[in-house]
């Protein structure tokens, strides 16, 4: 059903390489959950880390221009990295050093290209709208033409991309487990969703819609 | 009480500059409350984003050598990007355009250097231990001299830095407010622990210490 990653050397991990997934459902599914990454450029010789929005459509990830203009406006044809992390747990070891992070982690490399052509950039918009709003894209007002004109939305492909994650308890050796001396376990960590607070200034009595209210858990 | 972050070229924002904070204290309060950064370096001229482990001291963010060796390695005298980011909710505007993110988020730049001396680097562990696991210093087993030897520790100055934010409910404007044609509102985004999973191979009854269950909500 998968198909393996082909990492490249740069996408090929230089440690605790058990921790390193390979096939692409792994990929999808790490960046299915996400709500935002991390774009990473070069600006005058240095790294530049910006969160943004995103989403993706089968091996396209695509990103949104209205965070960081002037990072996606040098996004163009440059190279990027792309990082989408889940964290689920620390991890609390007998020792301090054995003290750990559960997580998912994707990164993807590659020239990121603007995307100009009008019927792929308004189906960019909704795959990012459906990956930070879903439903969103049924319910609100449509984008305009001005501010189809004004957005920008980058594409990248996820032919270069790397998946690790880290999902159990401490790892400590056996004659530290035996001794006993300290608590360890772990603790889960997760990103959940409130209670949806209605605009202020809604004209009428708005019962909030089944797309915003049934992703609360 | 708080000074200027004293922000250079680099970290001045090129759009939406009242979202852009500039005192030091907003500064701290961001990267007090994450639990990741996303430590950007540049590799062979094309950029690398991972996410790893911090804690802040003062002006000094410390940053774990045991999450990315390659990257870790790579990063000492070099110029490097940090960004901690908190989502902190989903803004369902009138119209797809004015949809948005709450957040809060500090970036950072600068050399990093490797903690050589002994004393820092050991007081550069526990302001990392305290960040991810408070109590954890105090609870399990010191780091011995293997490990502390084993490990690196890397150091960034806070000099030049940005925080930026947005908290607030949609920005539509008064015509489409009053066709009031679409639900309009704020779905909160929090990061919350869940109940701890004491490790399966405890060889005694603990309780969870109060140093993990506190910080369950």
């Amino acid at each position: 059903m998968s198909t393996p990653l082909s990492p490249t050397d740069r996408t090929t991990l230089g440690r605790k390489k058990h921790r390193a997934l390979t096939d692409r459902s792994a990929l999808y599914a790490v960046l299915d959950e996400g709500l935002i990454c991390h774009l990473g450029v070069v600006r005058d010789g240095a790294p530049v880390v910006i969160p943004t929005g995103y989403g993706r459509d089968g091996d396209t990830l695509y990103l949104h221009g209205s965070t960081g203009a002037r990072s996606m406006r040098e996004s163009d044809g440059v190279e990027v990295c792309v990082t989408v992390t889940l964290l689920d747990g620390i991890v609390y070891a007998r020792s301090i050093n054995n003290h750990s992070m559960n997580y998912r982690s994707a990164v993807i490399l590659g020239k990121a290209s603007a995307v100009t052509g009008a019927e792929q950039k308004m189906h960019g918009l909704k795959v990012i709208t459906d990956q930070l709003a879903p439903g969103s894209w049924e319910h609100a007002r449509d984008v305009d033409a001005k501010e189809f004109a004004a957005v920008s939305v980058l594409a990248l492909d996820l032919a270069e991309a790397s998946v690790k994650m880290r999902g159990e308890g401490p790892d400590d050796p056996e004659d530290e487990v035996a001794a006993d001396l300290s608590w360890a376990g772990v603790l889960p960590v997760r990103t959940v969703f409130g209670e949806p607070e209605p605009s202020v200034d809604l004209v009428s009595e708005w019962t909030v819609p089944d797309h915003v209210k049934t992703r609360v858990g």
